[in-house]
């Protein structure tokens, strides 16, 4: 009988595993690392052959497997599962799914790393399988999942949910990796904090943090979190600063994918409440209160685990 | 043989009905007038009653109807039929699917009325059947329908792409019609057009508008164009002032969508490369090159009759 599902989650660093069940019961999970040598070509023979290893050694039968959904960085195109760009690999029009399906002889899907941990978190984490969800990811970027109806939104070339790419500072933004200036990633991220925190710095208007960043020789986004928690003004002023900012851009994604739910991920999410009050507050006074009403914002759950959950999921939807 | 669809267009003033094959050749429409009269409750019987007449009059047998789509003013439960609030017709909570299924005994499947037209334009119009589409409606409001992995995009209370409402001025924008202010449509509709015509002729930066306000007593936005295609350079900064906001707007979506095809249709979309050329450039300005590689930006082609192939479109889909 077919019960069970595998989930990849492609990583930079590592590649993680799971065997979980059509119910989504965790069986097993491990860690390889990733090996970017030759451009990455080894990846997909090391993800099989690390899962016939693991297969063995629980003594699971291949009959068992309905099939591997894979979480991929970069831009995918999930029907003929190529990785167009995958910087971090070395991959460029790699033909991740074909390669995976020969060795494994099994129905393979891929997607784009933060649409399958999206899928993940509405699988088995704080997005309760609705219909309607935006999963925002605040770490090193911002990084976006769109649950549209049930499936993934990837869009037409693997760019859709890029929402730390919108544009939320027309004007004098900071610049972006992409190459362009303001994008919601270049504040809202862990690294865009930072960057926002030493303008003030500089421009004079956050004593506090000059102060722990001259004691350190640096500053991180809990540093900034941790000082406002004190109850320094000048840094909460600034958390609700860039907070704003992502409001606004939440409440302009609520009047459009209307979701019942935006599970915010990722560092930055751990900052609890300090995050969700304010950016609650900013919400609710940019969205439309009947697209308001519907929608809950809430904190992930799974953590590193949503890939994997995803990638099952994505599995079994497709199989 | 099942081989026609039966598409419906229901607006405050008329509403509009098309007969309409498989395949998508119109083979009769008709208009009646909307009775809102007793809260709008005669509305699904005058439907009925005038195709069960239309399809007498073309000797059509009910046994060749596969189902009826309808497109409705308001906030739609698509899986319920209800809608929940139409203010123009004084429809809460009626439950136009059940009423118009009892009496035709034809499956019917009911949507927004501009989600409705966004699936006939990606039918039948300029839409040309690609997978993840935006339509945006530039006429007395901003209306916005979203196809996503080619369905519908209704969300969790069919507040689904309700563009017209994302906040595009965040401080200090103009009173909408929901009761925030600083919406898209606030300044991108045909009104809008006018309202902000109108706060430039008092602070003294278009002279030649005043003289057209002054010499008509009214300005349209169809004066406004006018006086641009002439040379006025301070005409055609305002439209360029408000068409940077709308491409900014649609720049977001493109990187949260990632469509093939935004449709602009409405009104406004009738002054064609004027709108569509300071708009391209806006909205490449703001966009991901990635995301914008994929998409075109071009101009509705049904018309009136979006709406009747939508419907048409959605009973093909569903049944």
């Amino acid at each position: 009988m077919k019960d069970l599902l595998i989930g990849v989650d492609i990583g930079g660093t590592t590649i993680k595993h799971g065997i979980i069940t059509k119910e989504g019961t965790l069986i097993d999970k491990w860690e390889i690392d990733t090996d970017i040598t030759n451009h990455g070509e080894n990846v997909p023979y090391d993800i099989w052959n690390s899962i016939k290893t693991r297969l063995t050694d629980l003594q699971i039968g291949y009959d068992r497997l309905i099939g591997i959904g894979v979480g991929a960085p970069g831009f995918i195109d999930p029907i003929s599962g190529v990785v167009a760009i995958a910087v971090n690999i070395g991959w460029h029009d790699f033909n991740l799914k074909e390669i995976l399906e020969n060795l494994s002889n099994l129905p393979v899907y891929i997607d784009n790393d933060a649409n399958i941990a999206a899928l993940g978190e509405n699988w088995k984490g704080s997005g309760q399988l609705v219909s309607n969800m935006l999963a925002v990811t605040l770490g090193t970027g911002v990084g976006g999942g769109i649950i549209a109806n049930g499936q993934i939104l990837t869009g037409t070339n693997g760019t859709g949910a890029e929402i730390g790419h919108m544009t939320v500072i027309p004007e004098n933004g900071y610049h972006c990796n992409c190459g362009r200036t303001g994008c919601l990633e270049t504040i809202a991220s862990a690294t865009g904090f930072v960057r926002v925190a030493k303008q003030w710095i500089e421009e004079g208007k956050a004593d506090s943090l000059k102060v722990r960043l001259q004691e350190q020789g640096n500053l991180s986004t809990k540093d900034i979190f941790e000082i406002a928690r004190s109850g320094d003004e000048s840094t909460n002023q600034l958390i609700e600063y860039i907070l704003d900012h992502l409001g606004l851009a939440l409440a302009n994604l609520a009047v459009t994918l209307n979701p019942a739910k935006i599970v915010i991920g990722g560092g930055v999410s751990k900052a609890g409440e300090q995050l969700s009050k304010p950016l609650q507050k900013s919400f609710d006074k940019y969205a439309l209160p009947r697209a308001k009403e519907a929608c809950e914002i809430v904190i992930a759950d799974l953590g590193n685990d949503a890939g994997i959950f995803g990638g099952a999921f994505l599995a079994l939807q497709k199989s």
